[in-house]
């Protein structure tokens, strides 16, 4: 099998390991399944929770694409290549509950037909209430899983998602950030395909891992309506991310993806309130404190 | 007085007209004044609404800000130009109510230190439940100022405002339009400063003259559940206007402008819901089909 079919074809099997894992912590809510095809090639299958009793929204989306290079890409790849392909697993998860963070997942892989290859992808928690323990067990998770690959990986790709997931007109990390990585070429030498394709997937294990007992140590907790105000303008932040800097969103948008497979990442609710600021010694004033850059969360407690 | 000063001063005072008139017809919401300084020169007031008996959310901008000429600004300009100067009033409204349509007007005008000057602006109106009688009268309001300075201007502008308030990604526009207009310069000899000048002023009266009549005709209307959800998920498709296609909302988050007087646009509460489609011969269906570009609503009934 092409190394490009066998990487699809795990892709798809993690989509439906993380669905079913996902479910059966939810209790309630079930997937919805929609296959589609892009105009250019290939196509993708969409799987969305909506109205679970811990999750309010979700997507696991699972494409495989393919065609011509856009222009914007050639500065990327060699001269000889002229048709790509690309598939990945996204993730966006928001729960009902401001006790449990939001989650975002990526994985993906690219190839061309002049011989160019690279993985991406990323995780990263955007908690609406930052509890520094949480953080702390999710940067371990992620560290953990880097270190078996290459000791490098986490401290590359740690700051690389606090540059990442920075909403940079409100100075403002999105959440305790995580891992993100991009152009990751098995052509450098050091890894082979089949070890970056494996890293990618053991990402995607490590993502239920450390989610699944979020929703659990939570889920039965009850929470103001104070409380929930301030989710729904955290969610706002998440959106403004999102429709302005995402580059998955903003590559769907511009080349006319499936609309409601990019945007299943927004959430049902949002807020805006104008001028807003929490008040100091508050929990929301602890935690806008603690969406900076550059936070050794391994250490912090 | 030169130029700028005097335009400067009418939009201010246009800003004071306007809050007083939306106020007067709210009855309880009181606009709120924030007063701020540019970095690189000038400043603005921001008034905003919030919760009030009408309108829940809405913000009436006046700016007047100078400052070097931004790189992508260059090729509008001529060789000499090295710092402008820019004012303007900037308004969206969002009220409780699904039946009151949100709306949005801005007019500006921006001149240069080596001669160069315009004026741009618009208003465009985004029904809920799209109500025919009401988007003639919007457009026939609009036809009548435009044909006081230029009768070509309400056909031109008319097809701006539909091509400029279109959500691409999902072929559809952001609501019944209105009319845009960009880089109207006096130099071309037809008009004069003043007489652009009293256009925009002329515009800022037509807004209060349309919008105030709305309120007052739905506000004592009750509205249902479902209403309500729809109105939270066309809100939905504002923000992603907003964030991203609206060039001032744009050109504010890059140049670094002050965040909540930009975002003032953003509604208090939205709503996004995975693959929702209003069911057939439904008003939600109905306004749907009549979000489409080049309709002739001054002939519609």
């Amino acid at each position: 099998m092409v190394f490009k079919d066998k990487i699809k074809l795990a892709f798809q099997d993690a989509q439906v390991r993380i669905c079913a894992a996902l479910e059966a912590e939810d209790g309630l809510g079930k997937f919805s399944v929609e296959e589609w095809n892009h105009d250019s090639g290939g196509g993708g299958i969409t799987r969305v929770i909506q109205d679970g009793q811990v999750l309010e929204k979700g997507g696991v989306n699972f494409s495989a694409v393919e065609g011509e290079i856009p222009g914007f890409m050639k500065n990327h790849v060699s001269a000889e290549s002229t048709h790509f392909f690309a598939t990945g697993i996204s993730i966006v998860l928001h729960p009902h509950s401001p006790l449990i963070p939001i989650i975002h997942m990526n994985v993906r892989y690219f190839e061309t037909n002049g011989g160019d290859a690279w993985f991406g992808g990323g995780i990263d928690l955007t908690p609406i209430y930052v509890v520094k323990e949480d953080a702390q067990q999710f940067h371990l998770a992620l560290k953990n899983v880097c270190d078996q690959f290459d000791t490098e990986f986490y401290p590359a790709q740690k700051k690389w998602a606090d540059d990442y997931f920075f909403n940079q007109h409100r100075n403002e990390t999105r959440g305790v950030g995580g891992i993100f990585y991009d152009y990751l070429k098995p052509a450098d030498g050091k890894f082979s395909h089949d070890a970056l394709m494996n890293y990618a997937l053991e990402l995607t294990k490590t993502f239920v891992q450390v989610y699944v007992p979020l929703m659990a140590k939570y889920k039965n907790e009850s929470f103001s309506a104070q409380q929930k105000e301030w989710q729904l303008m955290r969610r706002g932040r998440y959106v403004e991310f999102n429709l302005v800097y995402d580059r998955g969103t903003r590559f769907g948008l511009e080349t006319r993806g499936r609309i409601e497979s990019i945007l299943m990442s927004l959430p049902e609710y949002a807020s805006w309130k104008y001028n807003f600021a929490p008040t100091d010694n508050s929990p929301e004033k602890d935690t806008l404190d603690m969406l900076k850059k550059d936070i050794n969360w391994l250490d912090l407690i």
